[in-house]
């Protein structure tokens, strides 16, 4: 039987908690192997290119828009771990209410950093992951940057439960820097070189064993092909997931006690 | 830089088309180990869960369809390796058309085995997949689906070239059984025991690796966690990816004359 990513019962503790973000790194290796799948196809991010009737924008923003539409009348936006690209003129869920575990401070809702992520997605991941050229499938290029975005924007915005359960761990750290309003002293609080090193060189070895080409004889063992460049997942790591993380925990702290 | 999975310009030779399929046997084992995140969450499979105007049907059905119009605006079915789940009343393209190269027999265009692959997956695959419950990611477990399905469907339905490119390295050998519209023999000429069998065990040891914890310390060697049964991949090969494959394939040749 197969082990489920969310935690049973939408329990949240600091160890349900970091399990959870260790199982997300899996499914943004993953990601990020599918979307090596295909060249640039740069055509899927050009303004110009697709004359979308009553649509202004790339390619990629109707896909993802319009995905996020179908998702959001499925329910996804129920589930406090989602946040979408483009909420603005969303249709409502026609399921059922679901009793997703509220453990958040309301102010969680306000925020949503997913423009950054954006960016950095295609100025800083895309040039370094993927083959120059263009084969074609922009949709399926589109569909794919919009998994690998969910993917990391769920890790990202993460960030507010790993807030919320240490802020429960010990609020008398935490009070005295939101009341202040002390951004600077709540990122020291929160940031753990040594863990951060930790989960870089993780998410290395994860690229590295996921993203081979594995093959019946030991050959590959030996000159072994890979899908895309470890150290790009280990590099988007350190240079923007990690920091963006921290950031929504230091905007969520900062709300906590409103 | 990152391997591309279509071939550069698009040139189908039985090496190719060979190396295509092997590669979608990795997207496929990262799809199963995807939707294996989730439990089963039947609510997304039951055909009155959801009141959704104007449609009747399942959740997951809504979110293939809906998700497939999106995309086929966006240009994925230009591609003759994609077939839909719900071809009927699709939108038209949206983008420019890119000059896939055009190989096949048009007779392969009303070839579309989809039904027969949305039953196997929902009937056979499903049960021994993923865990029992639920956890209310009924959106993201649909979505996850489509992904699963498409990848498997664009493996099924590559038998096209499968059979294109065999059926060129030697078509005194098909041309006869063609004619006569002799299904056995030409099963018979398709099949190998041998290959057959080698695919299998490859997807079962691709599903370990891939499926696999990775942690730091060596610990994870030892007592292997695992995302999914491996062998749920390889019997699903067994029981009817490869022949709903041949199944293709056989089709093809015998409109390859027309």
């Amino acid at each position: 039987m197969a082990q489920a990513e969310s935690n049973p019962g939408n329990v949240y503790t600091l160890e349900s908690v970091r399990k959870g973000l260790v199982r997300q790194e899996d499914t943004i290796v993953y990601g990020l192997i599918d979307r090596a799948r295909f060249p640039l196809n740069s055509h899927t991010y050009e303004e110009n290119y697709s004359k979308i009737p009553g649509f202004c924008g790339s390619l990629v923003e109707f896909v993802v828009q319009n995905t996020e539409a179908v998702q959001a009348k499925a329910g996804r936006y129920q589930n406090p771990e989602e946040n979408a690209f483009f909420p603005e003129h969303f249709p409502l869920s026609i399921v059922p209410s679901y009793p997703f575990t509220q453990i958040l401070h309301p102010g969680a809702a306000s925020i949503n950093i997913n423009k950054s992520i954006w960016k950095k997605y295609f100025d800083e991941l895309l040039p370094i992951l993927v083959a120059s050229g263009g084969d074609g499938n922009y949709a399926q290029t589109a569909a794919s940057d919009l998994s690998l975005l969910q993917a990391i924007s769920r890790r990202i915005h993460y960030g507010k439960f790993v807030a919320e359960v240490k802020f429960r761990e010990s609020p008398q750290d935490y009070e005295p820097l939101i009341r202040a309003k002390d951004r600077e002293g709540l990122m020291k609080l929160l940031t753990f070189e040594s863990v951060e090193e930790m989960v870089r060189k993780r998410v290395e070895k994860k690229a590295m064993v996921f993203g081979q080409d594995v093959g019946l004889n030991g050959d590959d063992e030996k000159k072994v092909k890979r899908k895309f460049d470890p150290s790009v997942a280990s590099r988007s790591y350190q240079k923007w997931i990690i920091p963006l993380t921290k950031e929504v925990q230091v905007e969520y702290l900062l709300r906590r006690l409103d």
